[in-house]
């Protein structure tokens, strides 16, 4: 079995590190803020120093990082991933990025030796903790092939899709909806709500039609319950929707519901929602 | 068992009559175009002269025509439902109707000394078929209690929501959050292609999330297949847009995603796709 | 010189009746609440008991109101204008309203034995007591010919348009182009402003350019003021992009940026601006 | 009188060296397509082998291209304007580029010891040739005020708007306020021109009003007489809207009528109207 590397404990990193860990493997984790490598270590793995000992020291380093720059700046510099694959190492990118940045990356592993593969996940905390992501694999088809067994335990569904940048792309079109689905969703509970229907009964008739999915019933019980504790950071929503916009940009394709999505959460974000799960985007709107 | 009349024998009613006279209901039926009742005559209903001849025969009419004129128009003058309807008797509308028309309709009947439900519906051609629409019922609830055994062979689920209004109130919830979740889908489907992704792949992905839905299936299939046979038509979704915007609009509820939706709509009606099905839409965003 | 009524004395019908008063008219007003015609009155109008009664009394009746309830209104009943109306006489009605609220009221006078002009003004209060409407009339043209002398009292301008119907669709594209105008001007200001720029730069540098126009300097200064006194309110605006966006509708015209429009001027109304000025909107975006 | 280079002959660019010729400056020029600056040699001017032979050769250095990548380029690299500037010289780049690509220049300038100014234009084609440009310039004061006599002689009006990267984002508004005013007059025009209006009579009336403006003469006649001659590319001002969402993203303002303005300029693009001019996105909304 394969030493594997993760960089990045956040909500949802951690999670999937510590499936890897609990499934057998031997685990070295690194998080910018070290005390977050602690209960990972507790739980059997070990700490590593930075992003370049890590990836020395693994088969396989996994990163898992908040944004486009947090994904480049750990491949950079002394001690980043690049200065420590070398040959015939892997390494394999799990953050949500655009396709440059991720198209940047491959470039500076591949220019260190290493093969590449991004890995966007699609899904929360839950199916992190669950081991239940939809992971979205491109780049080197090999290290896809030798990184499955763990790419396996953190997701149930990890495709192969094609060459470096049809992850991320993959994972921008799946935001994109996602992000559309809850705003319309929203403003049918606003509307509704406000016409006299019960915020149940609405959850109840949409349960039972063609538009049945899990997200409205996880998402509306919040709404209801103003309870938007996070799973998924409205910020990081409107980030992605701001780079299917470019992505849509670039290859001339109107967006227009998209983009009346985008200026709907960046008005959550103004009204200091950032932070909070995206099902807050229901309190500009309600 | 109660005498059951039907008025409106498009797609949606023929489907509707067939399964109350399947159910074993004595059903008399009434078509603006006559040609149309002939295929449920053949089946055992009774053929009716004109709406206020199937509303004096009948214990409770049901109707279901296309929009809030034809659903006002069966109801007045000479030859309506309200000239028929008697004291005691009762009248099911079960067409999408704004809830100003719903309200013209209430009274009209209730002047005539009749009961009133309006009893909208949430599903298109195949729950019609297989008697599994969900019916949104709001009004007289004597009547819903009377009309229950046969809501429950049209429909999977027939909920009273309250007064007259609250039925149609909750159709258009439900049908602009279908069409926002419509248009989004179309434009990350049209995205991910442009990109270099499968479309089958973005179906497959999605299946496997939180956002899994019956709807994305079904329409998602006609979009790879550039099928776009008739089972909701694409001018009623745009009609039921328009309807729900102008609620918002009287209840100053901003609906800044449903405006662009309509919008995209409205440009699927004007590029020649009216009569086509709602997932017709794509063949703008594409 | 002939008999003149004039119905509604709001901010706009007060002015313009006055003018007429001062130009030599000999004018009768109604008001549906009296006390407002007592400034008339002081400077030599006469009071007038009913739509009715002034109908009845002058040679051509004109009237301003607020919205097309209010303009149906004062012409139904045993106290409207067509009651009043008889052979021969005139109706000229400068209120903004749709066409098909325009039609009914043309269908009311002419089966009374009147003529009918609809002549719906472009124009706030400044220009309504400068004289310096832009006057946008259609219907029955000798009427037209008839009315000119007061129109061009009124107006700077009175273009004769067409059929009933042409006068209302004019002030509703021409509504639409300043709502649109003014929200995209408001953006702009609004991101200028968080970038570091002067507001006044902002305005200077708009002045000298092909964009320079009247409104953006007259609202501009509110803007930056923050002085929203009202001289076309927040909600007679959002009522005209209401009626554009249905015309459009029934055009099967597609109108993207007038419904992002509309959305923010509803937000703006739901922020509690309805009764101020239309530069408002600016509230919700800075 | 300083020595003048002047980087990009372009549409703009040509028509501005050509007034700094005629107006006895002593002007360097350089283009990527050497042919085009045959014109300006003819006309008086000097040829210049690279953008650092003109930076090293002038005192003052001018440049007006595409775009932030062509601003950029010209900067960087052997050739670049950077390699040949030295210390006490001064770089004035008038070309639309986003705050970042404009302190990224700032930036390659100063490290060479050199001073920068940022000066984009509002304003196309004719007030090019006409010296009516709006100049808006903004980094280091003393290069402003030394530059000044020349751009006097390109605009009408060039004030010192700050720091580096103001005057960028004063193009960027302006635009996008340009951008959104030409959207929604189009769509009027569509509007009322669908329900009967004469396009010529829309027209006059704007011109009544308080929204009059020379654009909506020029473009207004540009889409009645179907021809869209390039003055302002369409996918230019489509990437200045793009720009100033992309400001508007980093500053948390929402900004949805500039997004829908956008998404319609896309869809122009789409269509394949990307080299017409700005007018041309009337071709989609009528």
């Amino acid at each position: 079995m394969s030493r594997i590397g993760f960089l990045g404990l956040g909500i949802m990193g951690k999670a999937m590190a510590l499936n890897l860990v609990n499934a057998g493997f031997e685990v070295t984790v690194w998080n910018r803020n070290r005390q977050k490598c602690e209960e990972l270590v507790a739980h059997g793995a070990t700490f590593g120093d930075s992003p370049k000992a890590v990836a020395q020291a693994c088969d396989i380093t996994f990163a898992m990082v908040a944004d486009p720059e947090a994904a480049l700046a750990i491949c950079q510099g002394p001690n980043g991933v690049a200065a420590g694959i070398g040959a015939g190492r892997g390494y394999v990118d799990m953050s949500t990025v655009d396709d440059k940045t991720s198209g940047t990356i491959a470039d500076l592993i591949h220019h260190a030796g290493g093969r590449f593969l991004e890995a966007p996940v699609s899904g929360t905390k839950k199916p992190a903790e669950d081991g239940t992501l939809v992971i979205l694999a491109a780049g080197d088809e090999s290290l896809y092939q030798e990184a499955l067994p763990a790419l396996n335990v953190m997701g149930k569904m990890a495709p192969y899709l094609g060459g470096v940048g049809q992850g991320a792309n993959m994972k921008l079109v799946v935001n994109m909806i996602m992000g559309g689905m809850l705003n319309i969703f929203s403003e049918g509970m606003a509307l509704g709500q406000k016409s006299g229907l019960e915020g149940q009964a609405i959850l109840d008739v949409l349960a039972a039609g063609a538009m049945a999915n899990p997200m409205f019933n996880i998402k509306g019980k919040m709404c209801l319950e103003e309870n938007y504790d996070t799973s998924f950071p409205l910020k990081h929503m409107q980030k992605d929707l701001r780079l299917a916009l470019a992505l849509g940009d670039r290859l001339e394709q109107p967006l227009p519901t998209a983009a009346a999505t985008n200026e709907a959460f960046k008005q959550a974000k103004k009204s200091g929602y950032a932070e909070e799960d995206i099902a807050a985007a229901h309190k500009v709107n309600r």
